[in-house]
């Protein structure tokens, strides 16, 4: 059965607006954490998004009446939980040992890090897809967020801007383009990271 | 809100074996045609996949117990309209005058036809998002042959095999990148253009 329900295209919906987290006194960002965290367990223990807010309260301890006023909407919810775990990844990303070796080294040691841990929670490719296919305003705020924070990581500063932005738009889009398959049962994970690497050796031969 | 319902990972649904192509008599072929026809057109004027089978049997006439048997499912027949049209527009591209330029300017033709025959019908973009969200096994078979049919009028013998798969890999995963951005209203069609001519360029250098 197919996973999209319905595409947007035609108006993109405007939610109410959410507090700014810039706004936001300690114990509101306390409270905003405790939500995210709540999601993020939720869905790392195979929840998915169609998981009712009325539970995202219930186990974050946190008003439901709270959670809209922090988050927009449910994808924007759903959006912020996902930016709040890849975080999570790009901070195991940098508690490894400084990464040695080409760029293109680099670029695959993230590459498996990553894909290791979409494979351990696969829910999270099933959220990324959801997330990429929301034309809610504010949980397409959060997914621009996503590519920046784990790309942080790659530091290569024999390459010139202009590279590094274009190998990481090609090799996000093909990192995209193969969770898709993989989630949907067309790819198993070797070949997904197989035909990932290929691509990098191809565009940052050594 | 989000277009995308749910994602299958877990299971693999095994719909029932629809008829083969290759074991159809002239009839046969001409009433899954007519299906296939009807479908395309109701897309084109803005229907999506949530058509009723009811309504594609009243429009082309053909029973809705013969198009089961000709189609497993409804991901099915949405993903066989998909690659109908996508035939058309590989014609389209092959009664144009021969292309002429460079490995680069050939592709930036190809795509920019491309780019105007989903802007001109959105409702196709929307389509490839369902399919590729799709892991009916049957819609999976007709999404792989999407992409050999558009890029089979893009004739470079001067790129080595390799290098030709490489690129066209990477440009066709930044294609579905893009269209999602597009479809879910992050981008708009000049940038997605833009971007997609700035790949070329960058991965066939004149």
């Amino acid at each position: 059965m197919s996973t999209v329900r319905r595409t947007a295209l035609s108006a993109v919906r405007e939610p109410p607006a959410p507090q700014q987290v810039e706004t936001m006194n300690p114990s509101q960002l306390a409270r905003r954490a405790r939500v995210l965290e709540a999601v993020v367990e939720m869905i790392s223990a195979g929840a998915d998004e169609e998981m009712q807010m009325k539970e995202i309260a219930d186990t974050s301890g946190v008003a439901l009446g709270t959670i809209y006023r922090y988050f927009s909407s449910k994808d924007h919810l759903m959006a912020a939980a996902l930016v709040e775990w890849t975080r999570g990844l790009e901070q195991r990303l940098r508690t490894r040992p400084s990464p040695s070796g080409s760029p293109a080294d680099q670029l695959i040691a993230i590459i498996r890090l990553a894909l290791r841990a979409y494979q351990r929670y696969p829910s999270f490719a099933r959220l990324l897809i959801f997330v990429a296919n929301s034309s809610d305003a504010y949980a397409s705020d959060c997914y621009r967020q996503m590519g920046p924070v784990v790309y942080s990581t790659f530091d290569a500063p024999e390459l010139d801007p202009d590279t590094r932005e274009q190998v990481l738009t090609l090799i996000g889009a093909l990192w995209y383009r193969e969770l898709v398959e993989w989630a949907n049962g067309r790819r198993p994970i070797g070949e997904v990271q197989a035909s990932l690497e290929r691509a990098v050796r191809f565009l940052l031969p050594d």
